[in-house]
């Protein structure tokens, strides 16, 4: 996995635990109706993950940001998807968003490259090449995804 | 139309077109962009009008919450999917965005009121009743927001 | 009950109650955890209060700073220490933070008369008067205000 | 004066003088620290009142809106000018600050009617008329506001 | 010391220096006004530090948050209460906090190590060990603090 | 350039560029809009720049205020007005824009030891010594500013 993403995941997962492991049971409920709010329901949870990743930007948090572009990636988010969020995001809360999306777009090419990545690493098990490929991945992404959603 | 909502509707359209009449040019294309980006693309209009309705809400300005209540009612969007929408806005914004929901909950219900009135005074004319009627008359509403949206 | 007070009392239970109505399980849970991270623990709940109080202003929520001025008046709450609590707010929130201290003011205000109304009231059926009866009233509030507490 | 400035000056009085009797030596230094930031120095005191101005329409708060409003305009600042301060607002806050503009449009209305019935009070007493009166009144309010700062 | 506390108070120690050299007489005024405000008054210091450490969180500031645990934890604040605090600012402030959270539960660590660090090195001086010896650290630390608000 | 100055404008350069190419008609139109707003109008581009490094610093976007004290500088705004303008965000925004004034003032420093620099370069090639050359420096810089400006 890329540099910053890798740091983001180590970070985040270490820290998360420590604040589980040392935290009362109030700190707990909340961190479970966290992952709950974004799960499948009347709206998908890819349409709830971009609500997230809007939320997060509107309030300039990168952190928050980095994590929900990751999940609105795996539910197969297109750039072109993305970059009309972002022109919600920007014109909702301003340029003060700019320096958000800058780093939001460097994160995105990490996400990508690293989709990239996997998807070829497949491909060499298997015999697909090129844009097919390409298209193989993301279709393999999101069914890991739906699967992942149906098994919680 | 409701009380709370025509208050809205009559003072925002008096005081934009002020803000248009007196603004500069730089002032007009900020609106123009500003209805621009809620348009139909990559993403539908109405998955727009919900980030924008999560962006207010955590930002917490009551009449822009007011307004993508408005625009995403137009879009079918209901109850369940605003109440989801809801446990977004209050995980990510916490409890301080409370007082704002509360406000969309009464706002929401002029929303309704309104359209079960417009719905009646078309059953009227017609003949269709009880739930056929009200899904009738979301589809015409529906409908007449698609229509819209392709004038454009 | 003063008219402020009273309106706000009204509104909040009439539409919070709405709210847990329609609103999902999820809803059901945030509103249940807002009210147990206040109770007493290893901070009293008092000074929890206290810094539900600051949170609420900082953040600029005058129903929020409303709802927590109450129950730190319940929680025996002296001006003297509200005025301090607002040297902190304003030295860390800004002038930004001004109207909405005066706002503050107004409201406790209120809540100081309301609290001699239900003294008086008591005085009434017993025989204590003056400086030591308003003391009995603060003494008889905290001690409602603790049973509550422990019956939770 | 108009209906809303007067109710913005009388409530705005009251509170602050009820904030400084009952608040402690801190607040009121923090009080006069707020009215000193805004005079004259290497920046002009009008140039600092349009600082506050943004300041304050960014962080959205409609009463300090209107205060730097009254203050800009006493300062002799134009409508052109206002709306150029406008356009910085907008592009940095966001779309979430219309709301406030148009607010802030409708209560420079109320400031530009003020000034002309000043105005015009003093021309019966004079003989200046028409759009040559309507000049005179502008420079004597800024002469009374260079006054009033000298003598500070 | 620990790394990132040490890097935290170079920085800050060298830059508000130079704020101040630099800076005109309201800037040191509202620095000093700063200090004031948390000192000890109707509520005790350590209070005033925890309003504001939540404060700092729900403005989401980490170097405001890294300032005022460590002044939490020189006033004796122990991890239980700190956990308390943590879910005030959860539900107050939202998910959009918890990578403040994260960031805090780190620096906490170090301040802990830190403080395993010098109660050891006193205890090499004396003869105190295990449990009573930290407990012996805290209330060492606990008096030098009491001191310290003292002879100001 | 110095160190922080220079990754700074390769960040925001190299971002920019991918922004742009990526996004839409809507995006490039913000950015269109975000550089007009600030060009001369009834207020000089100067009072622009440090409006809107009012509102980057209450709003606390530390990549904002380093492109606006650029800029700033660059309009040949002085130290003595830069930390006017410190006061004017210290007093509305709170103490929780300190930890931004100190990094504002550690930019400002490198964007003066930049400017010194380049005017060493020139008096080499020329003959003008210390604080004349200093002056003359200044005054090179602002007229290449309006110069700039005008060929907009």
């Amino acid at each position: 996995m890329a540099g910053k993403l890798a740091a983001f995941h180590a970070f985040r997962s270490t820290m998360n635990e420590k604040l589980l492991r040392k935290g009362n049971l109030q700190l707990k409920r909340f961190f479970n109706l966290d992952s709950q709010v974004y799960s499948d329901g009347a709206l998908s949870s890819r349409t709830k993950e971009l609500l997230g990743l809007v939320a997060s930007a509107v309030l300039r948090c990168d952190d928050c940001i980095t994590y929900h572009l990751i999940r609105c990636a795996e539910a197969g988010v297109t750039d072109e998807e993305f970059f009309e969020t972002f022109n919600v995001i920007l014109i909702v809360g301003g340029s003060i968003t700019i320096p958000h999306l800058r780093r939001a777009v460097e994160t995105l090419e990490e996400i990508r490259t690293q989709e990239e990545h996997t998807s070829n690493q497949n491909q060499r098990s298997g015999e697909k090449t090129g844009k097919q490929g390409k298209k193989a991945g993301r279709k393999a992404r999101v069914q890991a995804w739906e699967k992942r959603r149906k098994e919680k």
